[in-house]
């Protein structure tokens, strides 16, 4: 095992009516700032709750947060901010209302010539506007960790600060029920890929983490199919563990302590940024591709993998991997989401752009290994085919 | 799943030379009071390492807290705490120095007539002194957690508070070389019965939780056996993974969410209390027992454990659940500890007044359904005997 430190300091309220808890959990002399998508949450009521939670706050609104959360729309809100004297933020919403309100918390009180400068120089915040969470899309795992992504022009860039970890996450999976399969298979699809990106590398012998990662993976290999079926996606513990498993899967648990790869999400996150496709589908592209390209890096791993997650037990190492390789792909295909980039009607001629794309945004050494080069990543795309 | 609300806010620093995280984690401008145990850590070097890490810091020390820390030694650091006007208490051991560190960090700042009514009132502790913690012997938990068990004339009793959570914890696998086999062994099997009275009760269908708990059983029986094996004791990888299991059997994790039992630990405490049998040594024996007289309320339980943590797959459901039982109390055999009541030379003449001091701790409705009557109790010490 590595050398770690971990913290985690999210107060978290799970499960049905706990978005009561906002009541207690901000200041009751703080001027809140409600910041959600597109609307979505004024149709499944969980406006209305949020609304009578905070009926003893004064409270004001933002709204029209994008999936894959654009800065232009974010900045809007910093005139509201100022104008209303705001000092606590609630999301509600996906992964992608929370990252945008990090990336508004930190602008607000940002100090420096230009806010976008926070992403593109990755200049350290040094204060950030308190944020609460109330999660209505179980996937990316942002409600309790310090990491957001934002978009600006087609491109699509990480940042990162303990400061804007959410003071608490509200995670109701009743509130889930109103998704789309679509959303839903996301979801799943996002939070298996984010512990994969920790558990599929080199092993260190980290035995907690990986039967802990190994634990998540068979949860949403279990509970994920179940989320989308007609006569089991309305149980709530189908949906209770479907939420605690994507916030497990990216609270900083799992990964403290063992190498990381993020390949799979830099070269995902070109697919998103310069042809729109959703983030969990490029995910779902990638990671077969990367399985196969890294195969004899990631060997021992791969071969865990298909023993422990998959309890394939027969056959040769080879073979074993084979399949593991395939029942993963299986397992995306049963979730609704595309495993080739054919499947989004992109193709060899789309390759070299994206790489371009890579390199612009200087994910030119990815992996667990920093070794995944552009010429490697074009392999990866050239086998996602 | 149940509904919960889960906070840990400790910052954990993990891994070899983490000692020194020290000088950055207290407040330069506090007044420190390391606390220990007997003295093992002057020859260990932690000692050493710690007094060399607050170099910058004016601190003042207190020793000889016991295992199973005892009232009348903890209220004597109150004077010294008076004195020097301490700020923030430093626990440099195990679980029993970090336990008694929490009772003096809510007994300093008491203001009620007596510090013994935190625990034997449980009256609510209001404020206490910051906590930082060096831990020395993997196995309560304690060091990031909020619950402490104090002694006083052979009673031993548990408070919690969240005002006592340690602020941070230096976990160095590396200061456990040092231990006697009989520590190791000890803390592996705390840490195993941890998990089990979060794990071994009924089902809610808590997926991650039950794959959580499932893979640290797991870790502590592939490792613990090698922490005690001559050729693999010194094994950094093995000692860290033991370390890392048991802060997680009881950080609060595996136990969101989920019902929970502790009878096992109740019964043991009369066991420390009343014959001065070590902690661990209690669970050992009480444990299988437990599982014994309960196999029905545990059924399903007991046969996910059964295939799951021991891979049995044969044999009828029955058979299944002995073989795990059986399974389990070879594993502490094989840790070295005891698993009946004979093996600590105790009889059936003991076990009226281990009931009598049970009822008198108003320990009459124990377990996940609290249906564990002093009746019930009295089956499972003769079980054990």
């Amino acid at each position: 095992m590595l050398n770690f430190s971990f913290h985690n300091s999210t107060r978290i309220h799970f499960g049905e009516g706990q978005i009561e808890a906002i009541k207690k959990e901000i200041p009751t002399d703080a001027r809140v700032l409600m910041v959600y998508g597109g609307g979505s949450i004024k149709k499944n009521g969980v406006y209305d709750q949020v609304s009578q939670a905070l009926c003893e706050h004064e409270w004001f609104e933002f709204s029209g947060i994008e999936p894959n959360p654009q800065y232009d729309t974010l900045v809007k809100s910093l005139a509201i901010i100022k104008e209303k004297k705001i000092d606590y933020l609630l999301a509600v919403g996906g992964g992608s209302v929370v990252d945008g309100v990090k990336f508004i918390a930190g602008a607000a009180l940002f100090e420096g010539d230009d806010p976008w400068d926070i992403i593109a120089k990755q200049q350290r915040i040094q204060k950030a506007l308190p944020i609460g969470a109330v999660l209505t899309l179980p996937a990316t795992g942002s409600e309790t960790n310090q990491g957001a992504v934002v978009t600006r022009n087609g491109h699509k860039l990480p940042f990162s600060s303990p400061l804007v970890r959410p003071q608490f996450a509200v995670l109701d999976p009743a509130v889930t029920l109103s998704l789309s399969d679509r959303q839903v298979g996301n979801g799943v699809v996002d939070a298996f890929v984010h512990t994969m990106e920790q558990y599929l590398t080199y092993s260190v012998n980290g035995k907690v983490q990986d039967r802990f990662s190994e634990g998540l993976l068979q949860t949403l290999i279990e509970e994920g199919p179940k989320a989308l079926a007609a006569d089991t996606k309305n149980d709530m513990e189908v949906r209770g563990n479907v939420m605690w498993a994507a916030t497990m899967a990216l609270n900083g648990l799992i990964g403290a302590g063992v190498p990381q790869d993020w390949a799979t999400h830099m070269i995902g996150h070109e697919l998103t940024g310069g042809h729109g496709i959703d983030h969990a589908r490029t995910l779902s592209i990638v990671l077969p591709a990367v399985m196969k390209v890294r195969r004899e890096e990631k060997r021992e791993k791969l071969l865990q993998y298909a023993q422990r997650v998959w309890n394939i037990q027969k056959g040769t190492e080879d073979e074993q991997i084979d399949q593991a390789i395939e029942k993963t792909e299986q397992f995306f295909v049963q979730i609704g989401v595309p495993v080739r980039l054919s499947d989004v009607d992109l193709n060899e001629s789309h390759i070299e752009g994206l790489i371009t794309n890579l390199k612009q945004h200087g994910m030119v050494k990815l992996g667990e290994n920093r070794d995944i080069t552009p010429q490697v990543s074009e392999q990866i795309l050239k086998m996602a085919l």
